[in-house]
Order: structure tokens, then sequence, then C-alpha cells
């Protein structure tokens, strides 16, 4: 496995395996890797002829009071995963790489990213479609893997695709849990003992949930109403957003149809987790 | 030579050429094309294996009250000239191939755009980007081709190419004038015999303005004071703007250094015209 920073070592590589022919594989990751980006992972191995892993926090998917600085970083491990893994190249550049200090272009969405996420994190998906663009530029993959933990995410990467005429698959995977139910995140190491334990409720909540729809329930306001009775059973827990939206343009549903995603935002202290299901008709 | 109005087929001839190590040039234009244009393609032909012109009238890129319906087109004529120059794919999509009815993404630039042709045209760069990233994607050439006409459009495409890590190579090339030196563009056409006199005005002026910095002149509003006084000299002419900027960043400067860019946008009865030319100090 290579480790590079350097955009032009990876075109180096990518455009020799292209010539060969050779299936491309892409796990776009802000590092501090877990098993949910581990089953991105292998599901890229199993699917490609070579894997490209990008380690990057990108600064411009973050707010000014966000937790740029504190996101948790740990390259030598997410080596040793992804060399276990069978990936054949890291990318993991600097900022300094990514954006030069005039950077001023950048990937507008309308609609999609403004609800949800996009109304707590106004900034947060420019960030990601820009940054997203240029790794797709950088790695040219046939084949791009993403978590189905951030939704909105993958429907905002897409429609971008989709939009742009990306020439790229990209391929949700399911939502990786721990044992009592909480999605795997990187940001979890942001919770103390306690926290953890009150992290659950994103969880059950959504598990409540789930078993009212399939009771019949296709009144979206009763469906939010059951699910935050729940969170507020957890003293610890605030919402940010409970929201039940169709699953591919992201809009606000009043009755249940079709596919729809629901979808929460929780503070638990100061940590902000996601979580969500999808529900077919 | 093959035309196309179909964005999968267009890939399918590049990927072939793309798997045979084929070097690939791109025209992108909006047809109705001139010796403008041909001087593109013909260098075009000459630096690369295969050649594809795109031929399509870019929506997004006009404002509501700009001329999208009476933009010439005359796609025949179009087809024989790129034929004759070597051509081998000509991409002309449908508008509904290209912009589904919720396109949502869209390309945005801070700083370059916002002057020049930007002020009077608020929407234009945002489309002409967002339709090049989509064109680039779709056609992946080594090298695209643009106009030193349109200057600005050539910086805000070079900047998005480098900000957004395009491996496309972005080449400028000078502009063809007619006998009596008006710049060549396909918008010529809308002047009646009187306008079309009138329109030398635009290269006149300029040129005046070049020989005042061939004297030693470095103010910055003296060099608009020429240029301007000079254009009142027609009756048909009204000016859009009169602009010296850094011919990178299109900032605007007091003091003629370095590389800077000389522009002009000038209505002569309802069409409007550019005109410019760089100086290097």
């Amino acid at each position: 496995m290579n480790i590079s920073n350097s955009i032009t070592d990876v075109r180096k590589y990518v455009s020799k395996w292209k010539l060969e022919g050779l299936k491309i594989g892409f796990v776009p990751t802000m590092g501090y890797l877990h098993e949910g980006h581990k089953s991105l992972i292998d599901r890229a191995v199993k699917e490609n002829d070579r894997v490209v892993v990008s380690i990057f926090v990108n600064p411009t998917q973050f707010g000014p009071k966000e937790d740029l600085a504190n996101y948790p970083r740990d390259l030598e491990r997410d080596a040793s995963l992804c060399s276990d893994s069978g990936v054949d190249l890291i990318f993991a550049p600097k900022v300094d790489e990514m954006y030069f200090d005039d950077f001023c272009s950048f990937v507008d969405m309308e609609g999609l990213t403004k609800g949800l996420c996009g109304k707590s994190r106004p900034i947060h998906f420019r960030g990601v479609c820009t940054v997203v663009c240029k790794l797709f530029n950088i790695v040219s993959p046939n084949n791009a893997y993403f978590g189905e933990k951030d939704a909105q995410q993958l429907a905002v990467i897409k429609r971008m695709v989709r939009d742009f005429n990306f020439d790229v698959n990209v391929i949700g995977c399911p939502i990786v849990r721990e044992n009592d139910g909480l999605a795997k995140s990187s940001r979890n190491t942001y919770l103390n003992d306690e926290e953890r334990k009150a992290a659950t409720i994103l969880n059950k909540a959504l598990k409540l949930g789930k078993e009212a729809l399939d009771n019949g329930l296709r009144e979206c306001s009763e469906l939010v109403d059951i699910i935050n009775k729940e969170i507020q059973l957890e003293p610890l827990a605030k919402v940010d957003y409970i929201e039940v939206v169709d699953s591919l343009s992201m809009e606000k549903l009043d009755i249940i149809k079709d596919n729809v995603l629901v979808a929460i935002a929780i503070y638990i202290g100061k940590t902000r987790l996601i979580d969500n299901f999808t529900y077919e008709i």
C-alpha cells in the first residue's frame, strides 16, 4: 500500500491503472476510521481492482463554531486498518495541497441541502460537495462509497454526480452500529461514559418510530411526536431536528409515501450525533 | 466525423479513445461558428489525436432579458465547418439532455466573476462554469480551447480548473478579427449596416489605449478616460464598462503593473459587444 499527500502522485498511480483498464474504487473519509468506514472499504476492495482511500479533515465543511480543530486524527492507525483491508493507496493531503490561499470556486446546491443538517450547518454541504468534486477529479474513480448514516450527504452527492455528469457510480452502504445500537461515528469518541450511555436514545427512538410505521402510522407529525417523546426521556439529549422527508429530494412530507427518510440530529452534551432509517411503502 | 446529441454515446467514443491512450482536444462552443472558433478548432486538431466540439446554447448562462431565444443557430453549417477542419465528434445535445427539470447543482465563484461582464450579467459565469464542469466530465479532454475575446471567461475557467483539480489543460487562443478590426463574434450578425460600421469603435478605442500604454501611461483612470472619450465619438455606442484589471485575479487596478487586462463592453444599439487586450509591463 502507498500513502501519498500529493495530488500529482495520486494522478500518476490512477492514470497508470486507467491505462491498464483497471476498475478503481474510492472511499473518501475524514480519517479516524471505524467499522463503518471499514465496511465501505471492504466493499470497495471486493468490487474493484484498485482501491483509494482519502483521509482529509476538510476545513470548508466545518462552520466557524464547529469541531474542526478537535476532530480526532490518527493517520498511523488508519493506515494500518487500510493496509490490512487491502487498500492500494491512501491519499492524505495537507490543507494547502487542497486549497490555495485564493481558492474561490464552490459547488452550491439548491433544495436538497437546505433542510435537515443543512439548516444547522449552513455551509456544510457546500464544503462537502466542493471537496468531493475535487477528490473525484483527482482520483477519477469508477465507484465511490459513502455511508448511509450521512443520508443527506449521500443524497446530495448522488445529485451532484447526476447534475455535473461525473462518470462515477455512487454506492451507499448500510449504517454499522455498536452492540447497543449506537451508529458508529468518529464523533462518538467525544462522549464521556454518561453521555455514551445517553446516546443510545437515538437508535431507541428511531426503532419506536419504525415500529409505528410497521403498525400502519402514516401521519408524519405523529411519527415525529413519537420519536420526540422518547428522546425527551433522556435528560442529556437535546433535539436539533427530527424530520421525515422524501429520500431522494429531501423534501418535507406530511404523509408517509414511497421512499421516506426519517432522520434525526441530537446533541448529547456538546456532541452532535445523527442517525436515520429509510422506509419504503 | 460523428454527430451525437447523447451523453452516453459521447462517453463511449471518449472511453474507447482513452483506452487507446489517445490525446483528446475539446472546443466548447455555442455554435454559429466563425473564424474565431475555427482558430480554436484548428489548434485543437493540430495538438491532439481526437477532437470533440460541443455545440450547445446553454440556457443557464443567459439572464432573463438576454438573447437566449434569438441566439443564432445553424448546426448544418457548423457541422460542415467542423468536418472540413478535421473534427472527430460533435456533441450537440438538446437542453433536456443537459438539464433535468430538478437540476439544482451549480458552480459558484467568488471574486473573479463579480466585476466586468459579471456585473451586468450576474448569473452568467455561474452558468458558464456549471456547463463547462458538465462538459469536462462528459468529454474528459486532455486539452480544452477557449478564445481570449472572452477574457474574463478564460480566467474564470482556468481558476475553476485549478480549484476543482480538473485534469484538463486550458488553452487560450488569440482574438480573430475582421479586416476592419472588429473582433469576430456570433453576435455580430445582430448588427445592421450602420451598427456594423459603428462597432469598429471598440477596437479603435482599445488601440488608442494600447498606444498610450506604449507611450508610458500608467494611471488606470487616465487610460479609461482615453478609451471612453474615443467611444463617445460614436453616437450609436453606449458604454457598459471600461475596466483595467489584473489579468489573473480580475481585480481592479489603480496603477498599471505586471499583467493587465484592458476590457470593454459596449452596446451598439441593442447588441452588447466585448473586446479587450492584455498588456505586460
